[in-house]
């Protein structure tokens, strides 16, 4: 079976459902209702994170699903997918694409992003890879070992990139990325409007990731609270 | 107990938390969820719809509710809270607030508004009542049944205005109901930024009620995919 996963997003929406541990909608079953939402507003594809949420998602839409494990070990800063286990786990769902941190940061154990690379080509040779990078360093090296998907999901949230946001001086980071990659790039991280989403799909990204906008209603409601606040 | 409702969403936001039967997010759990999303965003009040809907977002939240009852009769086109039944059944579960249709329609079985009024000041005294009004006619009936709290929640919502929306002709109507109401204010319906929200409560609303703006992600999500599917 050809994974077909870039024919569905091209220029098209992907949601992500995330609700970790500490936040109110944290639940595999609000994450597959929130899924639903999703699909009948009319995603292409839906962002999850952990095998339950991955797995209770493709159980209630029938969407591709690109899969990530947001996991914190002691011994390494990176948190996406760190090692191989978590690789497998999501892998082993049939999401279509797996996510993990391509940060050039230390992994768990030590672990070789090369490795992993490698061991996912033979163990799962029909999922694809999508590398979540901070910096165009972090681009090349996903060229390098051959992922399938440029995100730029880091950039901005490691401590190199504090601050920094992919709409600022009209998207100049991305405009970067796009003529570094190899591969199909999706926009991801802090779009947060309909004009960002659809300026990322002009200049070229293959689809674009909105979450925290569509997903997180704590967030949203922030920023109404913050409003009125100000009276 | 003094119902203090009014003191404490005075210039605040109140987020409704509402999915029916047709949307994804339909479940008392998921609503309570929300309500707690709500609820850490700063949210003062819920407004909410069913007895278990009410039940379980008070159960999960410490924040007042406005309750209300959506109910279909074949014999009348009102819906929210429309007989002295679902005025009962809402006021029962402790809810600060009852809210109900005041459109000056026929209400199911002939019943009288004036009747459920009388009632409902009877055996729940310290129950507010907030009239969902949909114009002027409706805020001057409110006004003369003696309801607490007029909303302007139906403006828009009614054969008669429909295509209406509230920031039409800068809020041209609100300041129209905010003149003749003898009550507090409360502006609800199509509140859909921040920037609305403040607008509300500057023109003199007691506190303003968002909903699907933050809390239905099918709508949200439509707003991205509506500008990606123009490109």
């Amino acid at each position: 079976m050809k994974n077909n996963f870039l024919d569905k997003v091209k220029d098209r929406l992907i949601i992500s459902c995330q609700a970790l541990a500490d936040e109110p909608l944290h639940s595999s079953f609000i994450m597959s209702r929130m899924a639903r939402a999703a699909y009948e507003a009319g995603a292409s594809a839906i962002r999850a994170n952990s095998v339950v949420d991955v797995q209770a998602i493709m159980d209630t839409v029938e969407l591709p699903v690109i899969g990530l494990d947001k996991v914190d070990y002691s011994d390494a800063p990176i948190y996406i997918t760190p090692t191989i286990k978590e690789m497998r786990g999501i892998a082993a769902t049939g999401a279509a694409v797996v996510a993990c941190d391509v940060t050039g940061r230390p992994r768990p154990h030590g672990e070789q992003l090369a490795t992993i690379v490698e061991t996912m080509r033979t163990e799962y040779p029909d999922t694809l890879l999508m590398a979540d990078t901070s910096s165009l360093d972090d681009v090349k090296e996903a060229n390098r070992l051959g992922f399938d998907i440029i995100g730029t999901t880091m950039y901005g949230y490691t401590p190199a990139t504090e601050g920094c946001n992919i709409a600022d001086n009209n998207f100049e980071y991305l405009k970067q990325v796009l003529a570094m990659s190899k591969t199909p790039v999706i926009a991801e991280g802090k779009i947060d409007s309909p004009e960002k989403a659809v300026t990322a799909l002009k200049l070229g990204c293959h689809s674009v990731v909105v979450g925290s906008s569509i997903t997180r209603p704590q967030l949203i409601a922030k920023t109404y609270i913050d409003a009125v606040n100000e009276l």
